[in-house]
This record gives structure tokens, C-alpha cells and sequence, in this order.
């Protein structure tokens, strides 16, 4: 039997993200599949869909929904949750950290370190001395990784791993693709998503 | 104890609202809640937000993806489904209809026997013939119930419950309140709101 895993696609800009990036290790190992982590930017392919903001600061409504939904939830898997002061935060610079490690060991303890930061500790994850330290926490060559990360190469990258996400049809955050191609969308999505691999390979 | 209940707010051209609605009643016994039916039109609310057709429509990407999602939901839950050849469907008599039942008995038979006309046997639920067809066939009324229906009265109460979920800041179906005023969206939160109505009565 080949290895079984999931594409986890995510924003560390978006707020159902963080559940999922909290979540997904635990249930993955569990389930025995193997997370593949696609850091990803919504903002591209919300522009795409004529969204030039978060659809929950486009559409209020929704928007205070999901502030109170993401409160329950939260609760419901016991994490810390605190509204961020902005929303959505910058994910950039993040998003090109975690894509030059998105196979190394460390890439669930980073992944999970900045989205607390942003959805619990409503710190500014744009800024890099935020990243810097939470690298230097992991016990990671911090200077080196930054370097990396904005290198040409992996800024290019990204560009071509968002792109990619709008290719597969891709329109928000947390996303799950199983081997077989299934789309799986939303954080209450992700057992049904490690459940399909479970049972389709 | 007073009596749990959960409101129940639905839209027959919905197609997350069919999952709920084949589901609600077994789960609400299940659970001892009993449920409030509160049938409504999504259009005008959609209208209130920008949006002169289903999201599902006016954004390609999610509207595949959604028909894809409820194909699959609907193997897990063990309901019948189709792809309906014309979607949004107009849910206007269905609706005054279940307006006029929804402290009845045949509420709960009557509201699945539309959804399924709707989602699983592709059938046209604004024509007046269907919806006197499915009365008929719950040995019921038809004609008075559908002269009901559509009395200015009637007509009148189901603008009025519209015009209640736009103020209740409902923005899709289906949508389930609880008795202390928690707003719990889509159908893979009724699980959720009934743990909740259970927990905080």
C-alpha cells in the first residue's frame, strides 16, 4: 500500500485556517496519513472572484458570524481564541517561511506558533521580527530562513503554488485534497477529507 | 425544565437546506429538542447583500464545488440525490405552504417530500400541480391548504418572516437558533446547535 496523504492547503491570514492548523496533526497521525503542508495567499484568488478584502469584511453579516462561530468553535477543541485587532493580517511573509520548510519537521510547530500569534495572541505576524522570533523559539537558524525565504526563487514559488491553488478551483481557506483529487473545503471538512483517504487511497 | 427547542430557518431552493431538513427530525428527537420550522426566502436576503442570484451561481468555482460536496454528503448521510437541472429553484409556494403548516403534524413530511422533489427526483417544486401533487399524496387538504397558502394574510406572514431573518442577521440557509440566541450556520453546524440547545436550554 502506497503512503496515504492529504495536500493541506492554508492562509495564515485566514481565521477557519488556524482551526484546522491546530487540529490537522493530531487527526492526521491518528488516521496514519501524512499532512502535505501548501502555504498558500487568498488574496490572489479573491481577486479572481472580485473580492478585493476578506469576504467576511465585504459581507458584515458573515462577518460577525464567523467572529462568534470561530469563539464556539474554538472552545469546542479547547484552543486559545482571541478576535484579532486587524483582520486579515498580512500572511505573507509566513506563508514564504513555512513554504521553505513545508517538508522539514518543523513546519507543524511554526505553522501553529503563527497562527496562535495572529488568531490568539493578536500579535502583528507581518511584521518580521514577529517570524524572527518565533523561529529563534523553534530553536531555527532564523537570519538563514528569512534569507531563504525572500529569496527570488521561493517568492516565485508561492506565486506559482497560488497560482496552482486557483487551477485546482480553489476559492478559500482551509482547503483539503486527497490523492485521488477529491476537493474537501472548510475546517469542518477535515475529518471528512482524512476519512475519503482513509477509504479511497 | 421548559421545553428545548431550536429554530429551524430553511429555504426550499437551498441545497444545504435539503441535507438539513431530511435530517433535523431524527436528530431533534434524538436529542429532545423540538423543532421550531421556520421556512423563509433566501432571495431578498441575498438581494440585501449584493447578490441578485445564488452565490453558488455567481461564483462558478464554488457553485462545482458545492455540487460536488453535496453529492458526497449526501453518500455519508444514506439520502438520495441529483443534480437538479435548473437551480435555484423558486421555493415561493412551497414556502406558504410550509407557512402555513409549520406548527402542524405533516410539517416535517411535507418539507421532505418538496426537498426531495427538489434534489432528488429533479422536479419542478414552483409549479403548483407538484406541490398539490405532494399534499395529495399525505392525504392531506391540498386544495384549501393551497388556497391558504396563498391568502393575503399568508402571503403577508411569510414577507414579514423574511423581512425577521434579514434582522436576525441570517445570510444563507439553513440557519438554526437556539433559545438564548445563538446563530448556528449551515448544515454541518446542526449537530452544534442541538449539543448547544442541550447544554444551555
Amino acid at each position: 500500500m502506497s503512503k496515504q496523504t492529504l495536500d493541506f492547503w492554508f492562509e495564515f491570514a485566514s481565521s477557519y485556517s488556524y482551526l484546522s492548523v491546530m487540529r490537522i496533526e493530531a487527526l492526521a497521525r491518528e488516521a496514519k496519513v501524512t499532512v502535505v503542508w501548501r502555504p498558500f495567499l487568498l488574496g490572489p484568488v479573491f481577486l479572481s472572484l472580485g473580492w478585493n478584502d476578506s469576504p467576511f469584511n465585504i459581507y458584515p453579516p458573515k462577518g460577525r458570524y464567523m467572529w462568534r462561530d470561530l469563539a464556539r468553535l474554538s472552545g469546542k477543541y479547547g484552543l486559545p481564541f482571541q478576535v484579532p485587532s486587524r483582520f486579515p493580517r498580512n500572511g505573507l511573509l509566513a506563508a514564504r517561511v513555512a513554504l521553505t520548510g513545508a517538508d522539514q519537521p518543523w513546519i507543524g510547530d511554526f505553522t501553529r506558533a503563527v497562527m496562535q500569534a495572529n488568531f490568539a495572541q493578536d500579535r502583528e505576524i507581518a511584521e518580521p521580527a514577529v517570524i524572527e522570533e518565533i523561529l529563534t523559539r523553534l530553536n531555527l537558524p532564523a537570519a538563514a530562513l528569512l534569507e531563504q525565504a525572500n529569496s527570488p526563487e521561493n517568492k516565485q514559488a508561492l506565486r506559482r503554488q497560488t497560482e496552482q491553488a486557483g487551477e485546482l478551483g480553489l476559492f478559500g481557506a482551509p482547503s483539503f485534497i486527497t490523492p485521488d483529487g477529491e476537493v474537501f473545503w472548510g475546517n469542518d471538512r477535515l475529518e471528512d477529507a482524512l476519512a475519503w483517504v482513509k477509504a479511497h487511497g
